[in-house]
């Protein structure tokens, strides 16, 4: 039996609670299957470690790391502690970049038993994909402040597209949209507002286009965009975006199907080079932890991606299968309506695997 | 009678079928309430224009545009004839920035009559004001690209941020939330993920916050913020945001509201140095130009807000209460599923001003 050596960080606030029932439905998941999954638990990537080292991470951090071909990532953030931005660029958005996850891949998928705050909306009428670039673009600490403290103080922000980051994002999403079968492809774009990189975006989506002749492809401006995932969620697919464009997109579409309190996602380096890491689309949640009532199931759902991504489709089906009948049968937590808690949630899916 | 000199610029595609329909309610307002408005109209600003001549506006449209106070717009982009971003950055987006309107007031409210697509919502339960920066940010020519046509391909895209320019937005903002009952302002930021501005911008926000001490304020990452807008639109009541975050909300927003298609928006110079511009949220539409089907609801909103901007409150609510009448009793255009056409709209509206 082969082992996969598994990553596991918690991280901050609710990360630490969820992160226990992400586990248990992978241990169930792989006592069912007989996959081999080799955990091992790193506790720096957290603001409590910043407090203690005035870092997030260790120097040797990546060594630390070595062997894992995934890590399983809770949420990180205390912003009592540590700025956002100084826990984010020091943790989540380092892993990204260095391990190359240049994909973020967000599924939209309006489940049964999620009341959806959309009218009219029933399972299957929303299921689509944000395929999001994640290591370039708007997200960026590139730029400088000048005038400092006067009134004539300017800032300058730059973001940074490369044909290599925006070809290769371009690229995985055309190939997932032709293996499904609507294969239709929208990209997201704002090229009447924004002068330089979204005109160049669109040109390379055309040009990304041509390769793929059996894809329909559009493009929308990410304001009307943003408009249509409430007016007519059905439409969508595959959705590309830019960094920025979806981060956005990939809250608001979780959003416009009932709840981001279970939604997954996948940064994905898909030539292996590097660990990829699976987390929840929702962040630490200062104003509930302590209290064992958030939601696993973003957790779980991200531990059934990361088991399709080394290749257990069955397996990953399984958590799936448990998590649905699960979000229509019960337990709840107080988010989707219920009493239960953390861990019977946690316990009622896994043993349902 | 004092006599307002407005410009009229329909544009392309239905803002020519809108704009009509717009006059004819100012038209019946003027003659109610006894207010001079004096029209002139400008076939500039258009696509048919650019064809024609290569360019968007003539060189002196400044001089043509002297002594009116407010400008009366369509709708601007036919991209068959010409890119938008050449359109756009050809006229609207210029007289927002060389009239320096650098407050675009978008209200976001959920009318009697409009189903509304988020499920349970009733008129009241969405009722907010979104504040954009209008003038710079992230919209900005600004940046280039280098080693052009080879795999090292760089584009390089400039945001910038003024303290001039954010201080004075955040203030309108500030202020406007300080006359309003629940006295709430709602900053968008993403500083989590965009190092420089956004954390400048955040700062900004901190320090303009106590100057309005009765103001209760908040932030939210633009990404969890429009999914808010889904799920819980009853807490908003003035959101401020950077140029791009307010496009994108201020679209999120009416389609959270029912639909974009009646939404209206102001560019405004609060300062009164230059004419402000009055236009819909929708754009041009090429899909359903020349059919007479278009809503002109949005137009006539409009026009209901340059109203108010001249010193014209009761004329405003004029208007606003023949457009609700109309909302609930009809007529009502295809959009809103009736069989009316744009005329039919309009003429009822006008009529009951
Ligand atoms: C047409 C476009 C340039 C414009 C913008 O992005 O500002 C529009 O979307 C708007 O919101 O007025
Ligand atoms: C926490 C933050 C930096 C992050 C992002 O913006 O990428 C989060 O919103 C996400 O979507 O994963």
């Amino acid at each position: 039996m082969k082992t996969h050596k598994i990553a596991v960080i918690a991280g901050d606030g609710i990360g630490k609670e969820v992160m226990p029932e992400g586990l248990r439905a992978l241990e169930a998941a792989s006592k069912r299957f007989g996959i081999g999954l080799e955990f091992e638990t790193f506790e720096w990537a957290s603001c409590d470690y910043y407090a203690q080292h005035g870092k997030m991470m260790p120097d040797d951090w990546k060594a630390q790391l070595a062997g894992c071909e995934a890590i399983f990532f809770g949420a990180v953030g205390w912003p009592d502690i540590v700025p956002d931005h100084v826990s984010l660029w020091g943790s989540l958005l380092k892993f990204r970049r260095e391990f190359d996850q240049y994909v973020n891949l967000r599924p939209v998928r309006l489940m049964p038993g999620v009341p959806c705050p959309l009218a009219g909306k029933k399972p299957g009428d929303i299921d689509f994909y944000v395929v999001r670039e994640n290591t370039e673009g708007e997200y960026s600490a590139v730029g400088g402040r000048m005038f400092e403290g006067t009134d004539r103080e300017l800032v300058l922000q730059e973001a940074i597209f490369t044909r290599h980051g925006t070809d290769r994002i371009l690229k995985y999403a055309f190939e997932l949209a032709q293996r499904r079968p609507k294969k239709h492809l929208t990209a997201a774009t704002k090229s009447n507002g924004i002068a330089i990189s979204m005109p160049y975006w669109d040109e390379r989506v055309a040009a990304m286009g041509e390769s793929y002749p059996e894809v329909r492809w559009d493009k929308y401006h990410v304001d009307i965009l943003a408009a249509r995932f409430v007016l007519s969620p059905e439409r969508f697919d595959v959705v590309v975006a830019s960094n920025l464009f979806g981060d956005i997109l990939s809250d608001l579409g979780p959003a416009c199907a009932g709840t981001i309190g279970i939604a997954p996602s996948a940064n994905l380096n898909p030539e292996r080079s590097f660990p990829s890491l699976f987390e929840p689309v929702h962040g630490s949640a200062p104003d509930i932890y302590g209290k064992n009532i958030a939601n696993p199931i973003a957790m779980i759902w991200s531990g059934a991606m990361m088991l399709e991504f080394l290749g257990y489709t069955e397996a990953h089906d399984a958590v799936m299968a448990a998590v649905e009948h699960c979000l229509v049968n019960g337990p709840r937590t107080p988010d989707m309506g219920g009493s239960a808690n953390t861990t019977e949630v946690g316990v009622a899916i896994s043993e349902r695997i």
